[in-house]
């Protein structure tokens, strides 16, 4: 089985360490500047550039038997035209979808899955009125493309902050060069969400084969810092049933509904005993990563399973607890040296040999614990060697 | 971390996928005519020839941090000079021992732990004397050097059996040829072991670290068929905790008392409430397979931990009972495609990407149960998919 990932982060690197074992091989396409570290010796690159056409890309990747994506942000007009050659899986159109905040959440809410209140708004619209029809301040507001790990994002409690982000854009849009840079190349479009005094997040992921099989890992909660993941528990603590099965019945729906393949990833907000979506990943997802050594199959493993069109394997999560920490770049250096101090009986590495800057995901640190409070203590001697912020 | 490794086969792969995630690097030395398909793009691979000294074999390798071997057939002198430019693990005087059915049980013995009677002869000693010693036939004769999966072994169970190996002894002290291609490259030796009626085979695994931590697995039950193993049960079948309590009482013995680095394999047989050792292996094992997807940690990322004087990693197997398939060759073929056809909810392919040749170990399947009737219904159905002998 040859599969060409679009992308060369530690998704990538991931999948493909995954796929080594089975014998499949990889290729992979990167952007014009994209660092290829992570996935070095792990399969042939294929840089991007304007000149190539779909044929191009299919025949540099080698030919592949399945394409997929490790990252929302493609190309989906290429995507599109490869199908011509193989199957690509998640279907561009998903991916096209989940790209834009308000596409997605139009998806969502299709669904009758519940979400917080949202309104969009584009260019130089009065957002005041959008605020006003989601019942006002608190609010969050989003750019509807180009918005992860906090970027693009501006909490708004006061006026004082809603004036902030109003200068912001008035900034923003009397600069020509953004449209450039942005996904969107074409107007500006932001979601105002109110801003919920949710309880805490949590994420569910799930997998679907073309066939139609699909298999769902248990909720675990997320905590993140500055808008980056930093840890993630499984299962979700004290969940209740009825969350757990909320959680379930949303990303079945969705699997289906979309007739999704491959691995995708729901955040949500649980709010007393509501269980709202905050965001979509049509992708293998940090979240997901405990699966490597806390499933009995990794997120990794099921997503090439889906699109390879074999038969899901087992997501039964070990026993005990299990725990999820990102290694998180202090500062800036070309050396990255794996952290092999962390290691310990119960805690398994994984390093994806990138440059270290600040705040970036450099690895990550799977954790069995026996409970809860052991997980902690964990956390808490790892928040002392590997500090979540620089 | 960079590591170098002695031999390019599926153990050296499977010890590089479990190390690349940690971010350890690796490189690998092939004999003359050695295939290296297995580990290609795992690392850089260098090929011994005569005029190398052990400082080129250092450079050449990209100055590791860490010399091991994934087979016994190693050049040991090569080994020891190389201890002066790193660590090699496990120590190239227990590799010695091992690779010589004569050291080897002189060293089982010199423990107290229990071996089937046994005696040595060389050239043209009288092998009848020697059986009369261990009590006459039935009994298998092994040369004590170039044994493996049934190779250079003799079942002795009558005199005209005895007559036939005799004849083939004549022949071979005839030729002149046989010693340049052996390992011995001195004397033809032999051990005769009492064959005796044991009940199964069983293997246990052990890997211990430089400050002499120590880890142990569930012990398995191997079945063999024309000397190459088949499958394995994990935990074995209905053994009494006296036996297992045995088993780790022999690998711990061993580990502790010869200060042991990196994963060991011992290979025993069982007979009613004895517990015999029948070999050892100095590295990862086909008998411990099943924990790359069955146990916590897998054998190979602990003789990876061990041999980087890291801890080792949780050996807990998963609930359940695992087995482990070896897929081996049917016919010649340059194509050796992996068979995904295999893969169910439950069963975790390991494919070697290998040329196939018939009985050729070319890839295993790794089988998580919810029970022995379930996994007995396994190996069923992949003796008719893919059958043991060819």
């Amino acid at each position: 089985m040859k599969v060409g990932i679009v992308g060369c982060g530690q998704l990538s690197r991931m999948l493909a360490l995954a796929g080594w074992p089975m014998g499949f091989r990889f290729s992979f396409l990167a952007d014009p500047d994209e660092p290829v570290r992570c996935i070095e010796g792990l399969g042939s690159v294929v840089r991007l550039d304007t000149t190539m056409t779909a044929g191009d890309v299919f025949s540099g990747l080698g030919n592949p038997d399945v394409i997929t994506v490790e990252r929302e942000s493609v190309n989906v007009a290429l995507l599109r035209q490869l199908k011509a050659f193989c199957p690509v899986y998640p279907d561009p159109e998903i991916v096209w979808a989940i790209q834009n905040r308000h596409r997605e959440k139009t998806l969502v809410a299709g669904l009758g899955i519940p979400l917080s209140p949202w309104e969009v708004f584009r260019e130089r619209e009065p957002v005041q009125e959008a605020i006003a029809r989601i019942g006002g301040l608190p609010v969050v507001i989003k750019s509807t493309e180009d918005g992860y790990d906090g970027h693009n994002q501006w909490i708004i409690d006061s006026s004082e902050q809603l004036e902030a982000f109003e200068k912001e854009r008035e900034a923003l849009l009397e600069r020509k060069d953004w449209l450039q840079e942005s996904a969107t190349k074409g107007i500006h479009e932001w979601i105002v969400e109110k801003k919920i005094a949710f309880d805490r997040e949590i994420s569910v992921i799930g997998a679907r084969t073309p066939d139609g099989d699909i298999a769902m890992y248990t909720s675990g909660e997320n905590h993140h810092d500055k808008g980056i993941l930093v840890h993630s528990v499984i299962p979700a603590p004290d969940l209740s049933e009825q969350l757990h099965n909320k959680a379930r019945d949303y990303i079945c729906r969705l699997l289906q509904e979309t007739g999704y393949v491959g691995v995708l990833a729901v955040e949500c907000f649980v709010a007393g005993n509501e269980l709202l979506v905050n965001e979509l990943a049509p992708r293998v997802h940090n979240s997901g990563h405990w699966t490597i050594d806390g499933a009995a199959t990794s997120q990794f493993e099921n997503h090439l399973r889906a699109i390879a069109s074999l038969p899901l394997g087992n997501t039964a999560h070990q026993d005990g607890v299990v725990g999820m920490y990102n290694l998180l770049g202090q500062k800036h250096s070309d050396d990255s040296q794996a952290p092999d101090q962390l290691i310990t009986k119960g805690t398994y590495l994984h390093w994806y040999n990138k440059t270290s800057r600040p705040g970036r995901k450099l690895g990550h640190l799977n954790i069995l614990a026996e409970n809860e409070e052991e997980l902690s203590g964990s956390f808490e001697s790892l928040r002392n060697l590997f500090p979540p912020s620089a």
